[in-house]
């Protein structure tokens, strides 16, 4: 098989969602914005669905489109980026609920989609989506009268359990949502393992699912193993890739594999990302070129014939710190060129 | 329209096919692998053959069989990474022309596919793909008694017009395919750029066709808008989003736009990076998020429903160096979930 092949492991996405949902006493909805991070809407979402899950959150009304043919009627799909001008046929269509964010998405709703299930987000302090503590005074009374089925805001600084503004925007929050007979949710994954303060109504967990940090205890979801097109003997001061950046201080055996940053390796990643070989790590070498890397398997006694990036010898997380990003850019960045298999 | 807004200009692209084609007397090829460099392999390959190109490139087999069904038979496809281990079933019913790169593959490729089409791929210094000058030596009167349908090689500095590495991969591809009877291909863009010494038969154009560097002539192809969901006041004191890594210093107005790093918006693009309403620059503030983006729109005299990342005020190679990186990979990343509309 001449395709890297990535590997998506349901059975641990499945145990990562039961694990979270474990952590507290309220609902527990999934994240599936952005094609599951990377990884299919799909089959993630049927499995999720399949072991329990009722409430799915995606970024935009197309996404909730598609997820609503994958799950066909029942379950709720709300959508983060609110009602946004054009999208009334769609959310009406498809059962999708607005988390609507500012008073004109509000009047936009109750105009043109008029009784249609809605929800609210609010800003508390990270000023991104949701409507601001003014705006919310003004408009709190009419919008509780036309029932929104949740209220919503979101933490900035959740992967920082000390950083001062948790506590601040569930202040904020607390202030804003008061006496309010409405289901609350203010965490996504960081905010689970923060603590029952912060769990109100429903968690909506993401990167947690994917096996990616902040949730340290998540099972890993992800292998990517990916084949050697050839392998090449080198003289000490042979150069390899573009810009001949990586010279050989020795004879080196260096191996060419069939991925690049157009599979979402990106190109950022340096010298100190590693590929493996069964256990046996073997550094990048060289640029990443668009749908080939360098590797010095100089160390290893066998030529491999795939080599892996991705799985118990290297997490999302850890592949990301070698990228200067995080896991979550590394798992969207994944791209459509693998073969994908999901195991049950 | 909620959705971001990706528009292809294939008529750019087939002026940029033209004018790198009349830089030289002989054939010019297109590089279509990564679904033509983000833009859709489909679109891109039957504008470009519309346009007269009868050879196309691709750098899997499973990229080649896509291919084939958009162009039906007829156009050459070649294959950079070869003939590899399980191919020879795809190779064979689609007509695929592998560039083979190693003994392995040629002896792989006369036993599982006698008589079929293929080239051969010589490695001139860059020691990534292809045929090392002693494995040649050895290879070289069987490899042309098998009649092989071009010989080439790559450059791995041809972006520096004035890397020593240009002419010493230039004498070395010179010497391994002297005396040859054979069709030679040793230019991408950059190499045609470098002048009619780099020529030979055929040259492979890639980036040059979708408006990157290094053809500084190219017509930008890529045009990118992106609503905005949102727009708020903020105090001076108050952050924006992951982190509170931006902190406004005067009374600022914020929007938050529909697009982040799972559509391509590389996380590493900083604060320098811009998005544009109209002709007015504004910066981008804060982290990008997986799906959003805030934007500093203060200076803005009316509130924009979209604003433009990429098009006549910013080029793919502008937006790539405020993310440390190349026009490549911002547009193979750009990823799944734009609106695709195509200008013919």
């Amino acid at each position: 098989m001449s395709s890297p092949t990535l590997t998506i492991d349901l059975q641990a996405l499945i145990a990562n969602w039961r694990a979270l949902d474990a952590m507290t006493t309220c609902e527990t909805a999934a994240v599936v914005k952005a094609d599951a991070y990377g990884l299919g809407l799909g089959r993630v979402s049927k499995a999720l669905a399949g072991a329990g899950v009722r409430h799915f959150f995606v970024a935009q009304a197309n996404e909730g489109v598609e997820l609503r043919k994958v799950l066909g009627p029942g379950p709720r799909i709300s959508v983060f980026s609110g009602h946004m001008a054009g999208d009334a046929g769609l959310l009406g269509a498809n059962d999708l609920t607005p988390m609507l964010n500012s008073v004109d998405q509000m009047l936009r709703h109750v105009e043109s989609l008029p009784g249609h299930r809605f929800g609210i987000q609010l800003d508390t302090g990270m000023n991104r989506l949701g409507m601001e503590p003014g705006e919310w005074v003004a408009l709190r009374d009419i919008a509780v009268a036309q029932k929104p089925v949740l209220v919503m805001s979101h933490l900035a600084c959740g992967d920082q359990p000390d950083h001062p503004m948790n506590a601040h925007q569930l202040n904020s929050f607390k202030e804003m949502s008061g006496e309010l007979d409405v289901p609350l949710s203010l965490s996504a994954t960081a905010g689970i393992l923060l603590g029952k303060d912060y769990h109100f109504s429903l968690t909506r967990p993401g990167i947690g699912l994917y096996g990616g940090l902040p949730f340290g205890a998540a099972q890993p979801v992800v292998t990517l193993d990916v084949p050697v097109i050839q392998i090449r003997e080198l003289e000490p001061g042979e150069t390899v890739g573009y810009g001949n950046t990586w010279v050989a201080t020795r004879p080196s055996r260096i191996a060419t594999l069939g991925a690049g940053y157009a599979d979402g390796l990106i190109r950022a990643m340096g010298g100190g990302a590693r590929v493996f070989a069964d256990d046996v790590a073997c550094p990048l070498v060289g640029r990443v070129s668009m749908d080939m890397l360098g590797v010095d398997v100089t160390e290893l006694t066998e030529d491999p014939t795939h080599m892996s990036i991705l799985g118990p010898q290297q997490s999302v997380d850890d592949l990301a710190r070698e990228a200067g990003t995080i896991g979550y850019e590394i798992l969207t960045s994944l791209g459509p060129r693998y073969a994908r298999l999901y195991r049950e």
